[in-house]
């Protein structure tokens, strides 16, 4: 566990200094400044004192236990603090310093070195190259980091890979004057690690929420596993970071890992983890979070004493998937009661501007008491003549007993309003600035509660496969040093997994091609099939739609003219025509597994690029999501008079190859394209597999 | 012009209170405290004095001219303290009561009454059911409103028909410490409208940009008019509100113009208007608009101190379609002088966390040197360990020429670094909280480029079109008591607008209903023609895919059977197949004249509701990009080796069809579903007109 790391009682810092401007001299200043509970050993050999504490000039000179050690000093003499510290029997040490793995091989044989020597010791290493961390609890006020925000105590923690993007999320709760517990950002990683931070957090009673932010996963199989485990026990809020080519480009500039876009969008959804595009949503989501409950479902209560941002709100919620449903004539009966005749007394519930204490309760009781609601959404503009600090402590008195979530577009001049902001602030009432600000806070609570209560659905074991033979292929094609596989071994495999395709026959001559043909019946198709001939279009080694023996005579003779010299087999197949076209695909990800491709063919894919993914394994709820999610879903049901197509087959389709890529994991891309999707049944009439 | 109410050098307010909690004080306070240089009279029959300044009983008792008059007493008093203002000879009445219009048809009358009495006058009306007005101009420093926010001269100019929104947006700037120019909530409307006020600050020098928001458009080709010639001039940036169906709804419910959807959104985009769906983002980018000039295309150069901020802005540049190209080697060079070894020095240039001013200097010259740069964006994190202030002095140096927009993500905690602040704040540099929101001012920025370079295009002038006769067959309908025309109107309407159909005969029984078949050659589809006929399908009225004699004369028989006693003509049609189905459409809408729909058919606008549309007239650019801007339009153009359809004919079409509804503008709907779009021809196969 990393409590000596979070909850140090005496911290060194190797490299304190005396000139201001300096990492070495922040830190110390930061210690004090947030004021610090335990010892402070600044580390120089000159200096007897640092801002006014005595230095002493080695760590193996500090009189007491130390659990945390900053390193400040340049790269080359990192590797020999590090042994210090072991020698001192130091627990952490937090590497500050730059110029390690992240500057090329120099920097990481550096790096290589003092990871050794901190495993030999014992000693914990937590960066290089990083801010460090923060821990608000007032038992410790550990403050061992050198950026400049100062935040008092609260439920979110937050975990960044980017000090830059840590440093921001941190000062905009600090803006909001909203509360934080830890922090930590650790640069390089090189062994404490973002995924052991996290589930550090999951057993801390005082984080409620985890904020993250992190560019590349070097061992995503771990980051699932805890985010699993912790995002059962509370939410788990990330950003979307390298999701545009360009931006995953700079996102692996300098890391090595599983950067950005699609693969760490399905790790989040997979294990529950909301993401968001934009960091400034994802901050002010998290403030509703750290105080509200989770909607039971999308049915929000709106109440305002202002007409437009009604509107503004209303547009965002609708267009975030929420409903503003009409209220039930018990609610009415009750705010015709309560409310000033100019009020709207439905949803929303427009209390008029000069609405005071007693209207604003009633209406917010009534949103409590609706069977049909979810949540609450408050639009509350001060105006200068009504007693507002009435309206606050109303508000705050019913968010307290937390039977729905309560979010507020609180419009106002705060310096002018201190007490009625104190108010709502003090009861946990989540407050922003605009309503379409605050109504997205909402729409995040509100998709949360989708994430958590989707079905996973089960991963269904087929037990009809001949893993075997399919591995075998794969093994016989890796000794040959083939790359993309011959068409039989493709659809041997494809057999040997009970994924339909046309039905297909593998001969060495022309006269067996014709007798090929025959047996599987007119039209085929026939292809010149040898692992050396990868373009086969071009090389004209295919010919399609061949209605006769003649036509399959002529075609094969010509191709062995064309190909003379090469040696291949006939590879011939039953010709399809009609259908709905279908792309199904498979793809390795480093240390992660496999992404599995649903899609429509043909232009849908071209020009609408028209596909869903799935990590492997994939549930049959995740191949029926699949299907679903896809913009022409609808054509796959059937619309307009026309039947669908075969559902059901397409789900086992997905989930017998989600099985044979998980099976035989060399297969590093799969694609069955197109594959024909009737009524009754779905035939895949070109296949390729990449190992 | 609207001098005497943005510059009033008197202001009365009748209903003028001693109670603080209200309006008729809260108006006499604001006044006060935003330093009026003009002289208060309060009008009050009883009091004396009200906050120390001498009141009158009434308007009439006044010593001096009165520019704007506040009326903020009971609904049924305020005609008779219109007509008294009449009287003094007051120029503008300010009516904050509520309680006209908006709430049904009593105070309709109020209202209307009052706005009698105010032209009787000549005094011109404010309101009613609103804020006010707000001008910061030092010379005359005018709040004549009951808000609260009391913001610093500066370069907007806020209009908002909600004084809720309004007052967000106003706030806002405030806490952005963004300065404003003038502000105005006109609540219902009745006399001063929002175009009135744009036009006349689009005559105000120091209003640099208008921020609008608005609900519905009492007229809307009055506001167009308005917009583009402010628009022209200056950059105008509008909510979109009341988007969804529900917002709109909402947004109807208290006013009966032209409200939200699309209509709205084409005429933002049609005048030169930049379009918002978030307040917030509209805000921030204002602050851009206020102080960087527009930049030339999308080109931007990037420069950070810190890595993970700058993925997270690639990210939202390059989803705002903007571009981070590499710089020079003339660039290169540079850099590699002025940067530190551990800096990245390309685009984006990473300056390293410990850059300090003759870094940041470089950097941001060399991208005002490149070429291929349009815009600058800057990260800005402010490490505790460098002289913050002096490269704040640089970047303020470098902006004060304009050369080229510069926008910056300013990580820091202002009230540390408060001088570094003010250093950038004085020098014009926009600065954001987050990398996203900074990346999206940009983008804003960018944006209203593309659409202020936009070629506008020519609405083309067919003389060969017969607009006597299209008008002398609506005409007939009209007086007929027709709704929905008969197809031989419909088709000689197209005809006499030159819009391709595919040919057709009207015959009046079974033999000439197979002569005509004959004539046109088979297939043919034959329809019971009569207006009273209207869902000809369900009434067994329709026979597709006649291909013979006897066919026609079959299905003639049977229509004369189910609709006997029905008087009506056949309607017979050469009967196309194949081909791309197109849908045309133009629609009415109040007070506005035409929209206009292309869309791709069939499935594509049933399940991907693959539409666009344009406001009548279209231009031929526009009716181009109409065809461009459906998702489904590489389909259209020709992919995988397909031809497309004739692009030239639909575009006419289109701008035929524009022509048609600006010239017959008694036609409600319009619908020609489907055209059927060949490589060579496009011919409408179905068509349908409402009047």
């Amino acid at each position: 566990m990393l409590d000596s790391l979070f909850k140090p009682r005496a911290v060194a810092l190797i490299g304190a200094s005396t000139k201001e401007l300096s990492i070495g001299n922040v830190i110390i200043k930061n210690l004090r400044r947030f004021d610090y509970k335990g010892t402070i050993y600044p580390i120089n050999p000159k200096a007897p004192e640092i801002r006014g504490i005595k230095a002493y000039p080695s760590i193996l000179d500090v009189p007491g236990d130390v659990d945390v050690c900053h390193i400040v000093i340049p790269p080359e003499m990192v590797p020999q603090a590090v042994e210090d510290c072991g020698k001192k029997g130091v627990k952490n040490v937090i590497i500050n310093t730059a110029g390690f793995k992240e500057m090329g091989a120099e920097g990481e044989a550096l790096q290589n070195d003092f990871v050794e020597r901190g495993k030999k010791f014992g000693v914990r290493i937590f960066g290089p190259n990083c801010q460090g961390i923060i821990n608000t609890d007032p038992e410790f006020k550990a403050y061992c980091d050198f950026t400049f925000t100062y935040p008092k105590p609260g439920h979110i923690s937050i975990v960044a890979q980017s000090g830059g993007v840590g440093a921001v999320i941190m000062q905009n709760f600090f803006d909001l004057d909203v509360g934080m517990r830890m922090y930590a950002s650790n640069g390089n990683a090189c062994d404490i690690s973002i995924p052991e931070i996290i589930r550090y957090w999951g057993n801390d009673d005082e984080t409620r929420v985890i904020v993250l932010y992190v560019e590349s996963l070097d061992d995503p199989k771990y980051f699932m596993d805890v985010a699993y485990e912790v995002a059962a026990k509370k939410p788990i809020l990330a950003m979307n970071a390298g999701r545009t080519e360009e931006g995953a480009k700079a996102a692996t500039s300098h890391t090595g890992g599983l950067a950005g876009g699609k693969a760490t969008d399905l790790i989040f959804r997979k294990t529950g983890i909301l993401a968001f595009d934009d960091a400034q949503e994802m901050c002010q989501a998290a403030v509703a979070f750290a105080s509200q409950p989770i909607p039971r479902g999308k049915r929000v209560g709106m109440i305002t004493n202002t007409g437009g941002p009604a509107i503004i709100a209303t547009d965002t919620l609708v267009e975030g998937g929420l409903e503003i449903p009409p209220l039930s004539e018990r609610a009415e009966k009750v705010l015709k009661e309560t409310m000033f005749a100019s009020a709207s007394i439905n949803n929303p519930i427009d209390v008029v501007a000069t609405a005071g204490a007693p209207q604003f309760r009633s209406a917010v009781d009534v949103m409590m008491d609706e069977e049909q609601i979810d949540s609450v959404y408050i639009n509350f503009v001060t105006p200068p003549f009504v007693d507002c600090e009435s309206v606050a402590r109303e508000l705050a008195e019913v968010s307290k007993h937390k039977r729905k979530p309560i979010i507020c577009n609180y419009m106002t001049d705060k310096p002018q309003w201190l007490e009625t902001t104190k108010i709502l602030n003090e009861g946990g009432i989540p407050c922003y600035d605009f309503p379409g600000t605050a109504a997205k806070a909402l729409v995040a609570l509100s998709k949360y509660h989708e994430l958590r209560s989707r079905a996973k659905g089960n991963v269904r074991n087929f037990r009809d496969v001949d893993k075997g033979k399919a591995e075998a292929i794969i093994n016989g094609a890796e000794k040959s040093g083939i790359g993309i596989l011959s068409a039989s071994d493709v659809y041997n495999i494809l057999d040997a997994y009970k994924i339909p395709s046309a039905s297909w026959k593998i001969v060495s001559s022309t006269d067996n091609a014709v007798a090929a043909a025959e047996s599987l019946g007119y039209p085929v198709v026939i292809k010149a099939d040898s692992p050396k001939i990868i373009h086969k279009s071009d090389a004209g080694a295919v010919a399609v739609n061949l209605k006769n023996s003649d036509e399959v005579r002529r075609a094969a003779t010509e191709m062995e003219k064309k190909l003379s010299g090469k040696k291949f087999n006939f590879f011939v197949q039953k010709f399809l025509t009609g259908g709905k076209e279908l792309i199904i695909g498979a793809k390795a990800e480093a240390n992660l597994g496999h992404l599995v491709m649903f899609g429509m063919g043909g232009i849908y894919v071209e020009i609408l690029k028209d596909v869903s993914f799935e990590l492997a394994p994939v549930t049959d709820t995740e191949a029926n999501e699949m299907i679903n999610s896809i913009k022409m879903a609808p054509l796959l049901k059937g619309v307009r008079g026309q039947k669908g197509i075969f559902i059901k087959g397409a789900v086992e389709i997905l989930e017998r190859i989600s099985q044979l890529v998980s099976d035989v994991p060399a297969i590093q891309e799969l694609d069955l394209n197109p594959l024909f999707a009737f009524e009754d049944k779905i035939v895949a009439v070109d296949a390729r597999i990449k190992i």
